[in-house]
C-alpha cells in the first residue's frame, strides 16, 4: 500500500482524555475514532489489526472443531425472557422498541439464541458434540465507558457454545476451546494465562479467566512464575484426543484473579521466588454452566436408549476487539507500538527519503513491489514529508521491520534494514534486505 | 469439512412462510434461521456463501484504490440531526435511548459518520482523492419485512464513500466505483446492469442501480438486449486510467426500472427485437450527491490557492446479503440451488455411498485429503445416510461438483463425477477425478 493513498491520519499532539497507552497510541497512530462514548470507528490501519486477529481466532477454533455461523446483533426480548435474563440483566442491555412496539435488545451475549438454533434442528445425541461460534458486534451500554476500545460499549467478541450429551462430554469440549485458547493467544505473541474465575452472571461450574500480564491491567492477579515459560501445545496437538493433561499441566499451578484469590491458599502453594503480584488483562473467559439454559428452554436430545435430556453446555469468549488493546498494553514502547508480526497491519514499513531521486524511487519501487510478490505486506512511504516525521511515524505505527532507502546509502547499493523491536539496524543490499525479510516473515 | 462433524440442518419441508424460491432453499438447505421478523442467523452453509461474497467485494473495492475502514453500528442522533437526516428519515430509522438519555440509532448508512471522520483529518486538496468503505451490518426497520434476507431488517452492506475536490474529479471516482461493480458481479456469475436509478432519500445529481435479471425480480425494468453480451472489463483494467469510455459503453443503450422508465423512450431508442421487459433485482446502487453533507456537516478541504471548499462526494452501495438471494434466484432448478464457484460454500461434495466398506471409505477419505491439500473446499458425506437422501441433500445445498464413491463404480476403480449445472455424469478413475476437479476449479 502506498502511503499517498492510504488514509492514515496521525495525531501530532497526545489527546488527553485518553487514559491508558494502548488508548492513546490507537489514537495517535490513526487507528480508531471515537464516535460516541464507548463507541469507535476502526480506521484503516486499526481494521486491519482487528481482521487478523480475527483470522487467528478463527483458524484455532476451526482447529478445535468450532464451526462458524453469524446471528444478528438484534434479538428478540421474548427469547430473554424465556431464560430469565430479560429482567435480570440491569441497565448494561440496550433495549430496543421497534416500530411495532415489539420488545428488542442489542445482543450483549448469545447464550439465548444459540440455544433456540440448537434446540430448532438437533434431536438426537448422534449429532453431538456440537460447537457452534460466531464473531459478531456486541453492545453493553457501560455506564462509564473508558480506556478506548478496551472498556467500550460496541465490541466485537467472538462466542462459542458447546452443546454435549453429559457433563464428562461437556469438560472434554471445554478441553478442546481451553487448549484453543492458549494456542490462539500464543499465535499472537501474547502468553494468555488461565486462571479461576467467578461465574458471573452468565453462571456455571467451572470456568477460567485467560489473563495477559501488563502494568496497565484492570485488574491485580495472584500466579505462578512457571505460567511465564510452560509450553503451548504446538499446530501437532490432537483435537480428538484426551486433552486433559495440557489442561492439568495448565491449571497445575496458583493463579487467580483478586476477585476470587485467597492469598492465604497463594502464599501456601507458591513459594515466594515464584510468587507473581502483578496486574492483568481479561481477554477470555471459558464457562461449563451445564442445563442452564437448555433446561429452561427445552433443547433437549434423545438419548441412545430413547429418553430425552436437557443438553450439557459451555460457553466460550474472546474479545476479539480488547485484544487489540491488550496487544498494545503488552507491547509498546516510548516511540509507539510494537507489533507482532501475526498481527501487524503491514509487515514493513519502506520509507523513500528522497521521492524524486531517481535511484531512490527506482530502488523503493522495486524492493516494493519484490516484496509484496513475495506476500510481504508494505506500507510504502512514498510521501514528501520531511524524514523526521516519517521516522517517527514509522516507529509509531510500529510495523515490524523499516527499510529506509535514501541517495546516501544507495550511492554504496545499501538500505538500512530496522527491527522496530530490537532497534538493531543493519545497511543491506536491496537483494540482501529482501532475503532477510522473506526469510523472518514468510513461514 | 466432514459431514458428520458438519451442522447442516436440512429442512424436508418446505417453509410455507417463504413465498420466493430463494427464501424456500435458504431455509430448506439450513443457510439461515429466522430469529424475527426480517432478522436472520447465518447457518454454517450460509455464513460461507455471505463470507465469499464479501472477500470478492472486498477485493474488487481495493482494486478500485477504495480503503476498507468499519464504522459502528449504533450512531448518535445528534450526526444526523447535522444534515437533517434525523427527523426526515422516518420509522425505517431504528431509534434507540440509551442508559444516560441520549439519542441513538441503529446505523441504516453512513453518509453522516463517514462525512465526519472526513472533516476529523482531511484538511488539504493533496490528500484527495478519497474513498473509504465499510461492510457492516445496517438495520432499516422495514413495516413489512419479507423475502427473507432479501428485505430484512438486519441486512449486509458495502457501502462506500468517495471525497474529492470537484465535480470532474467526483465523476473520476464514481466512473472508479461503476466499473469495480461490473466487475464485482461478473466474477460471482451474475451479469448487473446499471440502470438510471431515482436518486431518492440520499439525494444527488448522478446514479445507477445496478439490476440482475430474474424471473422474481421486485420491479419490473426496460432494457436493451445488448447489456447481456457486453464484455466486462478485466483484471487487467487500470483504475488510473480514464475509465469514461467503459462507462459509456455501460450506459450507451437503454436501461431503466419501472420507477423511472418512459416507456415512449424506451421505444423510439431499442429496436423491437432487442426490447428486454423483464423482472429485476437491485444488488447495488451508485450516487454522486456533491456537497449535500459535505455542506451542512463542513467537511472542506483547502484548494491551491487557500481557498476551503466543501468536498465533492458520492456514496456506493453492494447489498451483500441480499446478493446471496439474487444469486440464487438467478441460479437454481426444480432440485436446488445452483452456485458459481466462486461464491460456493464448498466446491465439491464428495458422497461415500457406503461408510464402513473397506474400500470406498479408503479411496473417499484419501480422494478428501488430496483436494483439500489441492486448495478444493470439500463437503465430504462420511454419514449413513441413506443413499437418496445424501444425493436429494447435495442437489438442494448446490455444491458445483458432486463425485460419488460407492462399491460398484469401485470394483472397476471408477468414481462419478457429477456437475450440478449440467447434470452431466462421467465415471473416472480417482487420480483423473482429481485432475478434472483442480482443473476446474483451481485457477
Amino acid at each position: 500500500m502506498r502511503l499517498s493513498r492510504y488514509f492514515l491520519p496521525i495525531l501530532k499532539e497526545t489527546p488527553k482524555e485518553a487514559e491508558i497507552v494502548s488508548h492513546r497510541l490507537m489514537l495517535r497512530a490513526g487507528m480508531i475514532r471515537q464516535q460516541s462514548a464507548g463507541i469507535y470507528s476502526w480506521l484503516p490501519l486499526g481494521f486491519r489489526v482487528l481482521r487478523k486477529i480475527e483470522r487467528i481466532v478463527e483458524e484455532e477454533q476451526a482447529r478445535a472443531g468450532a464451526i462458524q455461523l453469524l446471528m444478528p446483533t438484534i434479538q428478540s426480548a421474548d427469547l430473554w425472557r424465556e431464560s430469565g435474563r430479560y429482567d435480570a440483566y440491569g441497565k448494561e442491555m440496550l433495549r430496543i422498541t421497534d416500530r411495532h412496539e415489539r420488545d428488542m435488545l442489542f445482543g450483549p451475549t448469545n447464550e439465548e439464541m444459540i440455544t433456540d438454533i440448537f434446540r430448532g434442528y438437533v434431536r438426537s445425541y448422534k449429532d453431538l458434540p456440537l460447537n457452534l461460534y460466531h464473531i459478531q458486534w456486541k453492545f453493553r451500554d457501560e455506564t462509564r465507558p473508558r480506556f478506548g476500545i478496551m472498556r467500550g460499549r460496541e465490541f466485537l467478541m467472538k462466542d462459542a457454545y458447546s452443546f454435549d450429551l453429559d457433563q464428562a462430554k461437556a469438560v472434554e469440549a471445554y478441553n478442546r476451546m481451553f487448549v484453543a485458547y492458549l494456542r490462539t493467544y500464543k499465535r499472537m505473541g501474547l502468553t494468555a494465562i488461565p486462571m479461576r474465575a467467578e461465574t458471573g452472571p452468565i453462571g456455571g461450574d467451572l470456568s477460567h479467566e485467560f489473563i495477559v500480564l501488563a502494568e496497565t491491567g484492570e485488574s491485580a492477579v495472584y500466579c505462578h512464575a512457571d505460567y511465564l515459560s510452560k509450553a503451548t501445545p504446538g499446530e501437532e496437538v490432537d483435537f480428538d484426543a484426551d486433552l486433559r493433561p495440557i489442561v492439568d499441566d495448565w491449571t497445575s499451578h496458583y493463579a487467580a484473579t483478586e476477585d476470587v484469590v485467597d492469598k492465604a491458599e497463594f502464599e501456601a502453594a507458591v513459594p515466594e521466588d515464584k510468587r507473581i503480584v502483578a496486574r492483568g488483562i481479561e481477554v477470555g473467559q471459558t464457562f461449563y454452566f451445564g442445563t442452564k439454559y437448555s433446561e429452561p428452554m427445552g433443547a433437549k436430545v434423545a438419548t441412545a436408549d430413547g429418553t430425552e435430556v436437557p443438553v450439557h453446555m459451555g460457553s466460550y469468549g474472546i474479545g476479539v476487539s480488547r485484544l487489540l488493546g491488550a496487544l498494545i498494553e503488552a507491547s509498546h514502547d516510548e516511540n509507539g507500538i510494537i507489533w507482532h508480526k501475526s498481527v501487524a497491519p503491514f509487515h514493513v514499513g519502506l520509507i523513500n527519503l528522497k521521492p524524486g531521486d531517481e535511484l531512490t524511487d527506482k530502488t523503493s519501487e522495486d524492493l516494493y513491489a519484490r516484496l509484496e510478490a513475495a506476500g510481504i505486506e508494505v506500507l510504502y512511504d512514498d510521501t514528501d514529508t520531511r524524514a523526521g516525521s516519517k521516522f517517527a511515524t514509522m516507529d509509531l505505527i510500529g510495523l515490524p521491520y523499516q527499510v529506509v532507502a535514501g541517495p546516501r546509502g544507495l550511492k554504496d547499493g545499501l538500505l538500512e534494514v530496522k527491527d522496530r523491536a530490537t532497534g538493531e539496524k543493519e545497511m543491506l543490499s536491496p537483494e540482501a534486505a529482501l532475503n532477510k525479510l522473506t526469510a523472518a516473515l514468510t513461514d
